[in-house]
């Protein structure tokens, strides 16, 4: 520690080597143009002299950037597997991060604390220019932590719990408020919504729409009950609530593998969609289209999402000032699960 | 470029800035501790004494690791996000990494010579310290660069085609044998198989087996399609073969969005599933369980796959001589969408 270390330029990498520059180039960019073992050996020689590879050189200079955004999902492995959200969103992601060259740093954590130590250790070892922020929660601590790094970074949700963070949001409200006066039009009167976790924010939000929706329409029999985005918890929700009895006739999934898996018990359970039950699934992917009757849904571009997430990061991580802004709203899917009581 | 340059201690910092040693490294490593005012300032010289942080300071030394994996998906963007085979790979890498520290680089390619060109930055760059390569194709060029780079890789698929690398396989065709023993001794005589794109290496290796394992069991009509591994496109080649004069009483297809996309435009035509048609789909995620009737598959554990290719590469980053590895083989999981023919 504390020795004196001179960066080698190129020309002492070809001199040492006793080849050209233009070797020594090929050799360290990985382009075809010298010998196998010429490369190995101007690599070692490169190594030996301590060269610095541009994206190490770039991050040692003052203000310089590492060239890469971070992105953490705290979901189990397993969930992640079927959830169509994800994978979309970091396509949307990597399509506009290929267009700055800037890499995706992805970590799927177990749990909060893990997540909450993988911000810390990005930004000691300087691992990423700034992080994309999903699955807010009520009073996320994770916030605070990025605020007070500080770590550049945009959060997925909001504007309310993100702080002083950028944020891109999308006003679920209307889009449930859409659904419930679309059911209620359909005539459905027992209407149940089967949401994600009780403390994401976008959770909360939903809830609190879906209740003014339904008195705005007169639905007093229209609850929230929460499951966990998995395929089983909604299979389980989804049985529990048709073999109640005053079953619902219409029920509004937070995520889509839920509403399939609930088509599936209404199948199992001989209940006809939409005969008897009508179906809504939220964030349409390609499966609500797959299944039979094909499920209606409220759609998103979540690889819109993706993009625009890293342009804000960009213009925060260049020190620009970056508000709150919307995404467009999700627009309303009829398709065959949902029709006319009795109809 | 060719200057001096030395690299600051904590202590120089704490010098620079008027404060602990403790303050320095409490700042620098993103713990609290100090106020947010003084861990700027502290930041700041840091920054303006070119202070390295510590994942930059191992990269410069010779040999050393910068602490990433790299993994390339060479697949459209959308039809990513219902893929679950990826998910459930990138969770197996992540659930490995986690034990590491190690990070993953994932990038999402639109075409191969993008993939190519990744590769050759991260070399470069020296942004990984090696990459998990998937989709192996027939005459795959990848395989040669890695090689010459060289980059420390593993490929999961071969032994065939991954050249003198690492790689982790499986034995498909005996699955393939299963599966076609099963279906022919439940009565079908017209089995088809809905595959994946023809120039993948496992694809090949599938519809060998299939037609091996057909003569066996004497299936002439048994053949082998191509479709893209989308739900599209098993909607599309389902219709038509249900359509055809000569209807296939059972279906095998190498992913399962195609199955469920197939169970799909089986009851669009009502065409009785398994009582008419058998359906068996491939990679058994949740989605071949929420579905009714559920689908048979061939089970393999994907997540288990993902943790073996980082274990095999931490090796191989080492220099240490990892080999060509098997994984354990896929199970078939006869459930509600198989049954012998008019049962």
């Amino acid at each position: 520690m504390g020795g004196l270390m001179r960066r080698p330029t190129i020309m002492d990498i070809a001199k040492a080597a006793g080849v050209s520059k233009g070797a020594v180039s090929y050799a360290l960019n990985g382009r075809p143009g010298v010998s196998q073992e010429t490369r190995k050996r101007i690599l070692a020689i490169a190594r030996d002299l301590g060269w610095a590879p541009s994206s190490t050189a770039r991050a040692l200079s003052p203000g310089g950037r590492v060239g890469a955004f971070g992105l953490i999902i705290d979901r189990p492995a397993r969930d992640l597997g079927v959830e169509p959200f994800f994978m979309q969103l970091i396509s949307g992601i990597e399509a506009e991060l290929a267009v700055g060259g800037t890499d995706l740093l992805l970590q799927v954590t177990e749990d909060r604390d893990a997540e909450i130590e993988a911000y810390r250790r990005w930004f000691a070892e300087r691992r990423v220019d700034g992080v994309i922020m999903v699955d807010l929660r009520v009073e996320d601590p994770r916030v605070a932590l990025v605020e007070e790094l500080p770590l550049p970074a945009v959060v997925l949700g909001g504007p309310k719990g993100a702080g002083t963070l950028p944020c891109l949001y999308t006003d679920d409200a209307s889009s449930v408020r859409e659904v419930v006066h679309y059911l209620a039009a359909l005539g459905h009167r027992r209407v149940v919504r089967v949401a994600g976790p009780e403390d994401f924010m976008h959770t909360r939000d939903r809830t609190r729409a879906f209740e003014e929706a339904a008195a705005e329409v007169g639905l007093p029999g229209a609850v929230t009950v929460h499951a966990d985005y998995t395929g089983e918890a909604g299979t389980r929700m989804t049985r529990r609530l048709l073999a109640s009895a005053e079953r619902p006739t219409a029920l509004v999934y937070d995520n889509d593998i839920m509403a399939v898996a609930g088509l599936g018990v209404a199948h199992e359970m001989g209940v006809d969609v939409p005969g008897q039950l009508s179906i809504v699934a939220w964030d349409d992917s390609t499966l609500c289209r797959l299944v039979r009757p094909s499920l209606t849904a409220v759609a998103r571009d979540v690889v819109a999402c993706g993009r625009e997430a890293v342009r804000m990061l960009s213009r925060a991580v260049e020190g620009r000032a970056v508000g709150a802004r919307e995404t467009d709203r999700g627009e309303l899917q009829p398709r065959g699960s949902t029709g006319p009581l009795g109809g």
